[in-house]
């Protein structure tokens, strides 16, 4: 399979008190536009990740919404949520629509305003992504089922307090090149030690921020990718599970099930390995979120995540370089963004524009989670 | 384009107090899988329609939800959301994932539990699929905005009061003979005119009701189709479309615009015209909304839908039958299931197994709107 990537745009993450959930969505879509180089009358169809406008600011349809306030009717325009995996599914539904000969240029998005509301609801918003009769309705937080993971991972295979705090302190110095970062402040395994306790063992630190955000992919077929460039970054594989969607059903919490299925099928259709992934831009929701990635996508092995990081094969430089933009930790996770963003910063990374922090990678990998690890997505980019 | 029903399931519709979001999705996805003498190892991919799980249930993520009550996972399940067209635009996603090569057997299925709130609340999240902005923030109400839309299809047509009743005794008659409608009660126009008023002109017995409830569809590829059946009935056309959100920024708000684009795509791709589809369900959330779906359908000119339903031709033997089922008037409109539920009557339509309301066709047609017409989801069927 060949899709090719040949327009991408990001709005800064952050608080964006002066901006309104379209507003992100439009300045990140004129911002892929003009970077393709192409028409918004090329466009056939969007596809746009988002997690929960419905909560967040009293909004369903938000597709119909963002055609029409981009000036893009009567086009096509879907919707695609799985909690934060929003992004990513929005990915797969842009490449199956390609693949299927029904479009041949698309946009696919991902966009959330999360700071409207006061933060005890966006709290309980996010349970919405864990299983609200068995999980949310009885006061579990995402913090505190990471937690949980965390600790099992640090029983199990001997993962230490600071071998998690070195995830967020690479992903907060990766942020200090990325100018689309929420977060410019590089940090010492002392700041994530000390930083408030949020649910032991996790602290304010090991936990990404709530952030406002949108992100765009233009994406074309290999025959039209070719009126556009010369040199269009190549998604070559996709892969998607589906695991429980409570963590107590797990046969095991601290191996995500759903990423072991959807990247073998990533790597299969890509005809590629985990040892030829060069970048990688993975779901650090919780700096323990990053080590299961690497575990369950087969970069390092399964409880051997936690010392590759001390080692710092996660570097730039290192083995693979995992988060280069800052990752959700530090470049910020507007839910529904988060798995498009991915798809922008590994697009930069092949092309060589990642600037400051390019990794000369390529082959790029973006690993996407929704929940606890329910739902899990996994994209494999080449360059062309 | 061809892709095969193989299998269709639902609920009865209506008040389930007893059954709960997934109880539902459930048991409509083991009539379907049974219907289609599948295994549940045999399906690969799960596409969902759902409007408002997040403010329904407090539960968004509900693809990773379903999959896992199912006993589906690891299998990829994906959400998909337009307001009330979420489940044609489930069917949609489905189709392009067989198309694209992705997969062969997939499940397309759409739910929605509106009675577990209070009913000030429903109409409130129901007006999320409204702009938040310029409408709902304001006061609108579904009702109400399609009562605009009726006073001024009357204006400018001469659409009579009595028309607009005569497409809710067709669909509570229709209703009769349908087991899964949520009302079987014949209704004269004088009850209609009788009924309460919601919002000038338009009555409480113009209005859909709100329902709990779900439907399921087994779709194949062509070549795994015929290892599980004969005479599988194909899907041949699929078109959509978006129109501003807001209805005061319409050209014409008497014409649904999405609907005429979306049914163009679909019926070049299906390479039929209107003269050729026998039997169609539509998006009847209202009696006007009928009215408005034959018209910009292709079935009767513009302004002439109001004569045509007095004139019986869209009854069961008139020249083309709409909504053989009940509709969303008399079926029941759970709003995520909606679309899917439509497939299901035509695939039995074209079965020769609607027991009752047989319309003995060949060929038929779904058409699911969202929000007071800026999506419109159009599929075309035949018979194998």
């Amino acid at each position: 399979m060949r899709v090719a990537v040949i327009g991408v745009g990001l709005t800064k993450f952050g608080e964006h008190w002066d901006k309104s959930f379209t507003d992100l969505f439009v300045e990140a879509g004129v911002r892929a536009i003009e970077d393709a180089g192409i028409d918004g009358k090329d466009i056939e169809a969007m596809f746009i990740g988002n997690m929960s406008g419905g909560r967040f600011i009293d909004q369903e349809h938000i597709s119909c919404l963002i055609a029409d306030r981009a000036g893009l009717s009567p086009i096509p325009s879907t919707r695609v949520e799985a909690a934060c995996a929003s992004g990513g599914l929005a990915l797969r539904q842009g490449v199956m629509s390609i693949l299927s000969g029904f479009h041949d240029v698309v946009v696919v998005g991902g966009v959330e305003k999360m700071t409207d509301i006061a933060t005890e609801r966006t709290t309980q918003i996010l349970a919405t992504a864990s299983d609200q009769e068995w999980e949310a309705f009885l006061g579990v937080t995402f913090p505190s089922l990471y937690a949980m993971i965390a600790r099992r991972h640090m029983h199990e295979f001997g993962t230490t307090r600071e071998q998690l705090a070195l995830v967020s302190v690479k992903n907060h110095r990766n942020a200090m090149k990325n100018p689309y970062a929420q977060f410019h402040r590089e940090i010492t395994v002392e700041d994530v030690l000390n930083s408030p306790l949020v649910a032991d063992p996790l602290r304010l630190l090991d936990c990404s921020p709530i952030s406002d955000g949108a992100a765009c992919l233009i994406l074309a077929s290999e025959d039209k990718a070719k009126e556009f460039t010369d040199s269009p970054v190549w998604i070559i594989g996709s892969g998607q599970a589906s695991s429980t969607i409570a963590l107590h059903d797990r046969k095991n919490i601290v191996v995500q099930e759903a990423t072991i299925h959807a990247s073998r099928e990533a790597y299969k259709r890509a005809k590629k390995e985990p040892k030829d992934i060069e970048v990688a831009e993975v779901h650090d929701a919780f700096t323990i979120g990053e080590i299961l990635a690497i575990e369950a996508l087969g970069f390092f092995k399964i409880g051997e995540g936690g010392r590759a990081t001390e080692e710092g094969l996660t570097e730039i430089g290192g083995k693979v370089a995992v988060n280069p933009s800052g990752g959700l930790k530090a470049k910020g996770h507007p839910v529904g963004a988060t798995g498009v963003a991915q798809a922008v910063e590994i697009v930069l990374q092949l092309r060589g524009e990642a600037h400051g922090r390019n990794t000369n990678a390529d082959v790029g990998l973006t690993h996407n989670v929704g929940g606890s690890g329910g739902t899990s997505v996994v994209h494999i980019f080449e360059k062309g």
